[in-house]
């Protein structure tokens, strides 16, 4: 079984590292793990595109060649997901893949949004959070926007939520291990 | 040819209204919207899963319906568009349907992902911007993560940038408007 390893791990300072890493924890438990920056065998035809656009095409045929997505869904740069990773979870469900996240941030969406948002935001006479521009902040008490929660259940999939210290938030394989291990057993 | 309306208007304080507004624009250029809140025939089957779980529902019944998705990508709560919003133009990617987007603010994304990180951002021995956490900041001048602008530009769309005074970013239809003109004229 061929499982993409979607995440902002493509942005660490050595991605490569991390991709050996969490390929070798797929091996152990019997799948093959594909980086987004691996090689694709039909990327030698693209060369006149621009990088960027390569990149694209690259990931989109990594993503229709795997059996499943494991989606690294710590929040980056603000309250929710990285919104590439988000991207790829959309398309490998609707593809019809199985779909397993993990976030190495216990708390739910809206204590995150409330923290991000700081003083800005308000309760409206319905007692609904509102942000400063008066849109509402979502309280359903899930990992993230329903769309991401909502995707994994409807893949059969798992949400993993495991505190980690912020120093260790990009490099703790704890969750994503479990969501390997899921997947192995039939998950 | 039925087009679903994503984006982060369904936080608004009136998203009713907005659905309104885009569907009459939609509707003045022979196309049909679909709103996320709009109902839908499957819905009334499905009365026993959670609230948040029946609006997942009913927005993937939506998307699977439609022909084409138009996306707000007006950035949102962080430097890059809205979590829900992005899941969305993935998955309607991966059916292979027409993608379009437009967002209310011009600047690309490395400037907005700078002006987010403020101090923190720094440029490492390359001369790559990186955040306090040594994570890359993506550097292609486009709009928003690769994924995204890659996913329109895959799907034949067209990604409309247009800067719009910070009161008016969330009611502004220009751009939204041009889009739909696009989708209608064979785009």
């Amino acid at each position: 079984m061929k499982v993409y390893l979607a995440g902002p791990d493509v942005f660490l300072p050595d991605p490569l590292a991390m991709a050996e890493r969490k390929r070798a924890i797929c091996a152990a438990h019997g799948l093959v793990g594909i980086f987004p920056v691996d090689a694709h065998p039909e990327e030698a035809a693209d060369g006149g595109a621009a990088p960027w656009l390569q990149i694209y095409r690259r990931n989109e045929a990594h993503m229709r060649g795997a059996d499943a997505v494991i989606a690294n869904l710590t929040p980056f740069r603000g309250p929710s997901a990285d919104v590439g990773t988000v991207y790829e979870l959309g398309f490998m469900r609707a593809l019809g893949r199985k779909v397993l996240g993990y976030s190495n941030v216990a708390a739910g969406l809206l204590p995150r949004t409330l923290g991000f948002l700081g003083g800005a935001a308000w309760r409206d006479a319905e007692g609904r959070w509102r942000d400063a521009d008066g849109m509402a902040l979502e309280d359903f008490g899930l990992a993230d926007n329903l769309m991401i929660d909502g995707g994994i259940h409807e893949a059969g999939g798992l949400l993993i939520r495991r505190e980690v210290p912020k120093a260790e938030r990009w490099s703790d394989l704890t969750a994503f291990e479990a969501c390997v291990k899921a997947l192995a057993g039939g998950r």
